[in-house]
């Protein structure tokens, strides 16, 4: 350890190597760094820590994150407001939204359905995307999970409690990602393109 | 920019990605991070960053890092009290620590001689150094600036003035590494390391 600095900096350095990826090095240099700077900077940032932590919670509608009761895709008039698009985390929100390619609202199931884990369907939020179907009258659920074991398992499940309910539920398409190469796409993703090919 | 994310998070993306070597993409995942982590250690991280800025400051006597008036190196008593080593930055003092070759107190200058840059010898704390070895009675300086020019410029600087005090003014050798290959080594130093040669 780099007992070499005064303690606050030693305190500084340790918990910055906490953070993922960030070793004692990297940590140390952003301990120097953060000395470096101007006051109002640092503050700066040790104040966005702490209000991220105080303001940002789950969104009531979609469990998105959020930092007022409705998150701003929620509450924003301008989206198709009977498209569901059901995600595991808020992380894949994001990836779509970045994406641009869906316009629609949100339901983020915060996990996926996986039994040795002992997550089942009322650990993650199924019940509540079965009330936002009736109550929002949602037309379209589209099912945009994960395309790895818990994930496929988690969309069958639901596309199968979401059958006796008067909507259209779909999945995102599997297949050869763009500009992918065949040689180097995987087997299993390539039988499933084969599989789900469709009319040119 | 991620404006997919409440304005708290984006707040802190933003800041996360000021700090060096942090871009876009690992600030957000950084973020992600803290919003997952138990409060304490979020907020354990957001107060090392303010007590840093608050408590850190420079030793009295030697110029180094220190959060109290006269840093942890230069009260041990168990140091040498007659010898010191001149470093240009903090950071070359917390080297020599680490390598554990020096045992006697440090003189850190806060910078080098760089006429371009407009830095003069009263930029630097060359004058503390001069009043120190008088008043601490010093016996021996170690010169351990950079080897580059700035940093032999004042070197020789440093031993041109401390010329007229009684003190033995020493530098710390240059050569080739240990366990380097000669032929990675660069021309500069492999002439320095043939002009410095020892009698095995």
């Amino acid at each position: 350890m780099t007992t070499h600095y005064p303690s606050t900096i030693i305190a500084l350095i340790k918990n910055l190597s906490r953070l993922p990826g960030i070793g004692e090095k990297t940590a140390e240099r952003l301990a120097m760094h953060i000395l470096k700077v101007p006051l109002k900077e640092a503050s700066g940032l040790a104040e966005s820590i702490l209000k991220v932590k105080e303001k940002v919670r789950l969104c009531n509608k979609c469990f998105g994150l959020s930092d007022s009761e409705v998150c701003k895709i929620c509450s924003d008039v301008n989206r198709e407001q009977n498209v569901l698009c059901v995600v595991e985390q808020p992380g894949d929100l994001v990836a779509l939204e970045k994406s641009g390619a869906f316009k629609g609202l949100y339901h983020v199931l915060q996990g996926v359905l996986s039994p040795m884990e002992g997550v089942g369907p009322d650990d993650i939020r199924i019940r509540e995307l079965e009330k936002r179907i009736s109550e929002e009258r949602i037309k379209e659920v589209v099912i945009a999970t994960g395309t790895n074991v818990e994930g496929e398992a988690t969309a069958c499940y639901i596309a199968e409690v979401l059958g006796i309910l008067p909507v259209k539920v779909t999945r995102i398409a599997s297949g050869v990602p763009i500009g992918g190469d065949l040689k180097y796409v995987d087997q299993v993703t390539l039988r499933k393109a084969m599989e789900t090919r469709h009319v040119f």
